[in-house]
């Protein structure tokens, strides 16, 4: 059971989740509870280490940050006790969380469950950490970087080879499109692996990429659901598994996101190495590059390439760029108030068609899309960010995906064996 | 180098700590520096413990608490590395601070030096997280109690043989008496561990009374001073170490404390054994009993105890003595208006009359004592607690303890030899 920052953000929180994960334990389950810090804890502390610094040192930051799940966890500790059940937490270190040594965005390495495995043998509620584990090359605190306590999570899950990885977060599950901006849509019983990839990937805040290709690498079953009810939630499954196929449908979901700016670079030398030089350094820069798209005007010897990247990302993508302009390119446009929206569904696949109606769709709302990125089950477009929310509702009518699943919150899920 | 919980209670103050850190070792000495929570830290977690459970446990307490220190080394840690020194911060674990299992109030039992011995030879400035440890029986983290930074402190300059273990607090050092009381009171250069052993124990709050005992004992010199600015404060030396005998005064400081209750018990059966089944009780209770005085009305059976303890334990000491009022006392009378005021010398040991000189002062403020007890450095008394600061002014200026020294504080203290 993973309870998120807003699921133990104050002390009645913290009492109802030890209420949930007591409930769970007494139908018969062993559970391991991994985590966060209490709501704002994180933005809290790095905001005191840029009080004292200008550049925090990132071995210093990991010490700092992996302390606000310390605290979640031993006050979760306590309320469990409160309730006549046995609890021990344990920091990443103690649970054996190991990682690589690259600090605020460590990579998880092993978990050693030993002290979980023994713990819960001596009828132990585990508590853990979440975000954080320890570097055996360097003896230091590590963290995974942000939604890291997702990963910590299904880390921990696949150690334990445990039947269910229970992520507990303030909505519900998983939509067939952000329920703030289309309210009927349809919360979904089961996703693929592939599906939430894509999903997280392309703006869907519910899962953590990283953590949803550990599971799908160590074959971890997730169930994403809310900590305020005991309705259920989405199960991220393998392809195949529990799915009714005939009832397919051709899209799953509409996922859209508005943190991400476009870059395009004029007059690019149209030769071999050039756009290696150019990614190359953002790289570097740590600059996370989404979606490409190089076209070539007919005949002509520059090309032009464009990109997007997180916002934040920005000014480091323009320095990183800025030593090539004029050598590699000519000219550099960054265009901020772009937003993007995607169709994510396994079921395109089989159905060609799919990239045809979302652009009919999109003339019909007069636009012209800035860049196309597509892959085997997803296709995303760049277009005006003040026109995303509109057209995601667009693309949500048009592949008729609120259907009647909407109003069947309240039913149990029927593929699911996560109980 | 030890910086309490008021010196690192904000980002400037920590980058004041950073700076007095580095300015030591570009002088040329290794630093290890030993923080506290930063100002309030730990009363905040203490309270959000009480907020999730009625009876917080112990091993989870001690979880959370810990935090507070790491806190402040990791922040204290990025502070040095932007003046431009490597710096390293370490949990009372990873500095090897190895305690006893008894959770919230731990024993230090060793200190492995190991990794700060080889983080002091790649040239880093060392931080260690106070106040905590680790028990190797269990390999949970422990804290030693409050006050404990300053026995970390004087425990890892134990194990690295360090020249001093500088205490850097909000006083300037150890004063003839508390300057809030008696405004020419008199910061003194020296005093032995004795002296300052009775002196926390009667109420000076500069120094935190394991602390002083764990350096009496392993041979640490203290050097007690304050972390605003760079004069001198009080050393804390073996007797006979640096101290010039012929100037020796008779009495070194008068201390106070008005954090105390007295407890009398009237009826008390005059047999072997009573007292002993009395204090026994208290003892299990956790109560701390200081002063103890018995009497018998000549020739009767009956005697009383009076004694006193820390006003907070007052209830505990009530529940305790309840089951035993009528087999082995017939009432029990609690005093919670008093006070105690202390003198402390390791002079008086070789001058009779002091305590006649003590009862001649508080005879002329028109006083009743209501209790005594002596050691051969102090003589404490109870009396009524609106009477404390002024026979603390009474006592320090019968015994002429303001002397030249109150306005010698800009120059050098002599006999120390820390700088």
């Amino acid at each position: 059971m993973k309870f998120g920052g807003t699921s133990v953000a104050d002390a009645e929180r913290i009492k109802r989740a030890a209420r949930r994960i007591v409930e769970r334990r007494e139908g018969g389950a062993h559970v391991v509870a991994v985590l966060s810090a209490r709501g704002k804890t994180t933005d809290e502390l790095i905001a005191m280490a840029e009080e004292v610094s200008a550049a925090p040192d990132a071995r210093e930051m990991d010490m700092l940050l992996s302390t606000g799940e310390r605290i979640s966890c031993a006050l979760c500790a306590m309320a469990i006790k409160d309730l006549g059940h046995h609890a021990i937490s344990l920091t990443g270190s103690q649970a054996g969380i190991v990682t690589d040594a690259s600090h605020t965005r460590a990579r998880i390495l092993d978990v050693r469950a030993d002290r979980i495995k023994a713990a819960l043998e001596e009828d132990h509620i585990v508590l853990v950490a979440g975000f954080q584990g320890v570097s055996t090359a360097t003896q230091d605190v590590t963290t995974l970087g942000r939604g890291g306590s997702d990963t910590t999570a299904v880390a921990v899950a696949a150690a334990l080879a445990a039947e269910v990885c229970e992520i507990y977060t303030d909505v519900a599950g998983v939509f067939s499109a952000d329920p703030r901006v289309v309210p009927d849509a349809r919360k979904l019983a089961a996703v693929t692996f592939e599906e939430m990839l894509e999903m997280a990937a392309s703006g869907a805040g519910v899962l953590q990429l990283r953590s949803v290709e550990y599971a799908r690498n160590h074959g971890v079953r997730i169930h994403c659901r809310s900590s305020f009810d005991d309705t259920p939630g989405t199960v991220v499954v393998q392809e195949g598994e529990n799915m009714d196929h005939a009832e397919r449908p051709l899209i799953t979901a509409v996922t859209h996101s508005t943190s991400e700016a476009m870059i395009t670079l004029l007059g690019v030398h149209h030769q071999p190495g050039v756009a290696a030089s150019i990614f190359e350094a953002l790289a570097e820069a740590g600059v996370d590059v989404d979606m490409i798209d190089q076209n070539r005007p007919t005949g002509g010897e520059l090309a032009e390439i464009s990109f997007t990247v997180p916002r934040e990302h920005l000014r480091e993508a323009r320095a990183a760029l800025a030593p090539l302009t004029g050598e590699l390119f000519s000219e550099l446009r960054a265009y901020e108030e772009i937003g993007k929206v995607s169709i994510v569904g396994a079921g395109m696949r089989s159905h060609p068609g799919v990239a045809a109606k979302v652009f009919k769709v999109l003339a019909a709302e007069g636009l012209n899309i800035d860049m196309i990125s597509t892959s085997p089950i997803k296709i995303s477009c760049v277009i005006p960010r003040e026109r995303v929310e509109s057209v995601v509702r667009a693309l949500h009518a048009a592949f008729e995906l609120s259907g009647p699943d909407t109003i069947r919150e309240e039913e149990p899920v029927r593929a699911s064996r996560t109980e």
